[in-house]
C-alpha cells in the first residue's frame, strides 16, 4: 500500500477541477441514459442533491433541497429552481435549461414532461422522494407510470474519476494537517467541545470549504459511542480521545478517525488499541493482496476479515457496525463494506474507508479509520489519509 | 411592538429547559393522541428529527436521521436507534422504550408494531419518509393500514411553550452580539468568506451550540441573490452588504438578515433600502393593531400587506418569495407566512419572521428580516432581533 499525499487546493486545482466536471458530464449522462433504456423509462426525475451536483454541476448545500431537482430526458436535461437560486442555477448549470418553479412543481409536472419529451415511463428516486411527493405526482399526471429507481446514480458515483479522487486526496490532507496542528495544544483539563471547535477552526481555515460533517471528539468512557457529538467533558490523564473528522474540498469528502491516549495508557487499553489495528489493516491486507493476484473481493468479504479479527479475540459483540462505506460528494455512499452490502466485486475506482472499532460501554472505546483509494487495473490500494495509526501519547 | 432581549444561557438555564421539556412532552403527547383518536387510527411513525426532539427527547443532528424513528402507540412510546446511538438514546429518553435496530426495521416491523398495541391503522410522516421505505412497511405488515400524516406534530409545534420562547430569544441575542461584534472590523478588501468565517467564529464561541444554517454574506450584485454562499467576492465601497443569520441554543433557532452599507450609500440604494423597511414594518404593524383589537389575521394576509407596499413602489417582480416563516426547532416550520398558506388565523403564541426583499438582478438586493413573537391572549407582539434596522454604514 502506498501513501498518497493530497495537495491543498490552489485557485488553479478549483478550475481545473471544475473543467474536469464540465466535459465528465455529459458522459455522466449518457451512462444514465443507456440505464434509462435498459429499464424502459423515458424520463429520470432526481432530487438528491449530490446527484443534481453529479449530473447538473448546480451545487446545494443541506437543507437547501427545495431546489436542484432534475429531469433527464433521452434529449433533454432541467433543473428545478425557486426564485432563490435563478441566478445561481444558471450560472452553474450551462447545459441544462432552468425550469423556474415556485412550490408548484405538482401544478407544473404535465408541462414539465413535457419539456422533456413526454415521457410515458418516468424513473423517480424513490428512496429520497418523499411518499407525499411521490403520490402528488402520480396524481398531476395520472397516464404517466413511475418507476422506482434506486441507486441508479448512486452506482455511477461509486466509480471514481481522478478529478474526483484528487478532491477527496485534497479533503483527507487538509483533516491530516488540522489534527497535527491541534496535537501539541492538546492538555488535560480542556473540554470536548474547546477542542473540537479548534479542530473545526483549523480544517475551516486549512483548505477546506466545509466539514464533512459535525467533528466527533469523545474522551474516555464517551469513546463507547460509536457515534457522540462533543460535550463539556474534560480530558483526562489516562484516558483515550477519540477523533472522527472529516473536511469537504470542491464537493468532495474525506473520513478519518484516529484515537489517541492522553498521558500513558493502560496496559488493557493498550491491547484493544492494537486489536482494533490489527482489524482495520486485515481488510485492508487482504484487498491488496487480491488485487496483486487480479482478484477483487466484495465489500462483505472484506467486512468480514475485520469482523473475524475481533471475535476471535473475544469482542465480537463489541463491534456493532459495519467495517466502512464508500465516500464521494456524500459521507456515506456505494460502495457498502458491511454484513449487509451485496456479496458483489468492489467497484474500480472506488474510494472506500476502514473503520472498525471496539466499544466498552462506560470504559472506553477505539476506532481506526482512513481513507483508502482502490484501482484494480492499476492494482493499487493507496490509503489517503497519512496521520499516523501508531499509538501517539499526547498532553 | 417591545424589543425584549433574550439572555445568553446559562448552566442553570439549559438545566431549567431540559425540565421544563422533560414536563412539557406529556403533553405533546397527549395532543398527538387526541389527534391520533379524531383520526381513528392506533399509532403514529414519526422520521423527522425535530419531532423526535420534540416528543421523545432524544436529539439528532443533520444527517443522522438514520437513527430517531420513533412510533407512538396509544399507551407506548418507542424510539429506534442503531448501535451508534444506544447509549445516548438511553440517556435521552427515560420515558421511551429504545428499540435496538440495525438496518432492519423492515423486518422487524410487525414486531415494533406489537409492541405498541397492534394497531390496525398507523400513520406515518409521509412529507419525510421516502416512497421507497412506505413500500416495504406496507409490504412487512399488509394487513396493517398506512395512513398519510402530514403536518400533524408541525401543527403542535407551531404553538410555542415559554421555555421554547425562552431559547430563541437567547439564540437571537447570539447573533445580534456576534454582529455586533464584527461590525467595527469590517472593511473594504475584505471577502465575504473572511466575513462570514468570522461571522460563525462569533456566533459559535458567544453561546450557539450550533448555526441555525451556513452564514450567508453578499456584497453588492451578490445580494440579489436571495439566498447565496459566500464567496471570494471583496467588500468595496459604496455597496450593500447583506447578512442572514441564525443561531440555535438548546435546539432551538434564530433567524436575522441585515443590510448594510459599505461606505456611502447612493440615494438609489437608499430608496431601496426604505421601502423594504417600510415593507417589513407594515405587516409587523398590521398585527399590532389587530392583536390590539383582539383580532387574528392569518399569515397570508400579512404577506399581502408587505407585498402591496413593494407592488405599490413598482417593485413587485422584485419581490419573489413569501414574507416568513415559522421558526422553532427548525428553521422554517408552521405557521407560514406566503401566498400559498392557508388564509386562517396565525396560532397563538407562536414565532415568526418577517423578511421582504427587493431584489434588483446583476445590481444590488436589500432583505430585511426580524424574529417575532406573537401572542393573542397577551395582546403583545414582541421583537427578539435587536440588532438596529436603521440604515447603517460601515467600512
Amino acid at each position: 500500500m502506498t501513501l498518497v499525499a493530497g495537495r491543498l487546493p490552489t485557485g488553479a486545482d478549483l478550475a481545473r477541477w471544475a473543467s474536469a466536471d464540465a466535459s465528465a458530464r455529459p458522459l455522466r449522462l449518457a451512462a444514465l441514459r443507456e440505464r434509462m433504456a435498459q429499464e424502459g423509462v423515458g424520463a429520470y426525475f432526481g432530487v438528491r442533491r449530490e446527484n443534481t451536483r453529479y449530473l447538473t454541476g448546480f451545487e446545494l448545500g443541506e437543507g437547501e433541497e427545495n431546489s436542484g431537482q432534475f429531469l433527464v430526458g433521452l434529449d433533454d436535461l432541467a433543473v428545478l429552481a425557486d426564485s432563490r437560486y435563478w441566478i445561481q442555477a444558471a450560472e452553474q448549470c450551462p447545459d441544462a435549461r432552468v425550469e423556474r418553479v415556485y412550490n408548484d412543481v405538482f401544478e407544473r409536472w404535465p408541462q414539465l414532461l413535457a419539456g422533456v419529451g413526454s415521457p410515458k415511463r418516468v424513473a423517480i428516486e424513490a428512496g429520497f422522494v418523499s411518499h407525499l411527493t411521490w403520490q402528488r405526482l402520480a396524481a398531476a399526471a395520472p397516464d404517466v407510470e413511475l418507476v422506482v429507481a434506486e441507486n441508479w446514480v448512486e452506482t455511477l458515483r461509486q466509480v471514481k474519476e481522478p478529478a474526483e479522487i484528487e478532491r477527496i486526496a485534497a479533503a483527507c490532507a487538509v483533516t491530516d494537517a488540522a489534527l497535527s496542528r491541534i496535537l501539541p495544544t492538546l492538555r488535560p483539563g480542556m473540554t470536548e467541545i474547546e477542542v473540537a471547535l479548534a479542530l473545526e477552526w483549523e480544517i475551516r481555515t486549512g483548505g477546506a470549504e466545509a466539514l464533512a460533517f459535525d467533528v466527533t471528539v469523545l474522551s474516555g468512557p464517551r469513546a463507547a459511542m460509536p457515534h457522540g457529538s462533543p460535550t463539556q467533558r474534560r480530558l483526562a490523564l489516562g484516558e483515550v480521545l477519540l477523533f472522527d473528522i472529516g473536511s469537504q474540498v470542491a464537493g468532495y469528502r474525506s473520513d478519518m478517525t484516529r484515537t489517541l491516549f492522553v498521558g500513558e495508557p493502560s496496559s488493557r487499553d493498550l491491547d484493544i488499541y492494537a486489536l482494533v489495528a490489527r482489524a482495520q489493516q486485515a481488510p485492508i491486507d487482504a484487498l491488496a493482496a487480491a488485487t496483486a493476484a487480479g482478484e477483487r473481493p466484495s465489500g462483505r468479504a472484506l467486512h468480514i476479515v475485520a469482523r473475524d479479527v475481533i471475535a476471535t479475540a473475544g469482542h465480537g459483540d463489541h463491534f456493532g457496525h459495519g467495517l466502512g462505506h464508500g465516500i464521494g460528494l456524500a459521507t456515506h455512499e456505494l460502495p457498502g463494506l458491511g454484513m449487509t452490502a451485496p456479496d458483489e466485486p468492489l467497484p474500480s475506482p472506488t474510494v472506500f474507508t476502514s473503520e472498525p472499532g471496539v466499544y466498552l460501554d462506560t470504559e472506553m472505546g477505539v476506532r481506526i479509520e482512513d481513507t483508502l483509494v482502490f484501482d484494480a487495473d492499476a492494482r493499487r490500494l493507496d490509503r489517503l489519509t497519512l496521520f499516523p495509526r501508531e499509538v501517539t501519547v499526547v498532553g
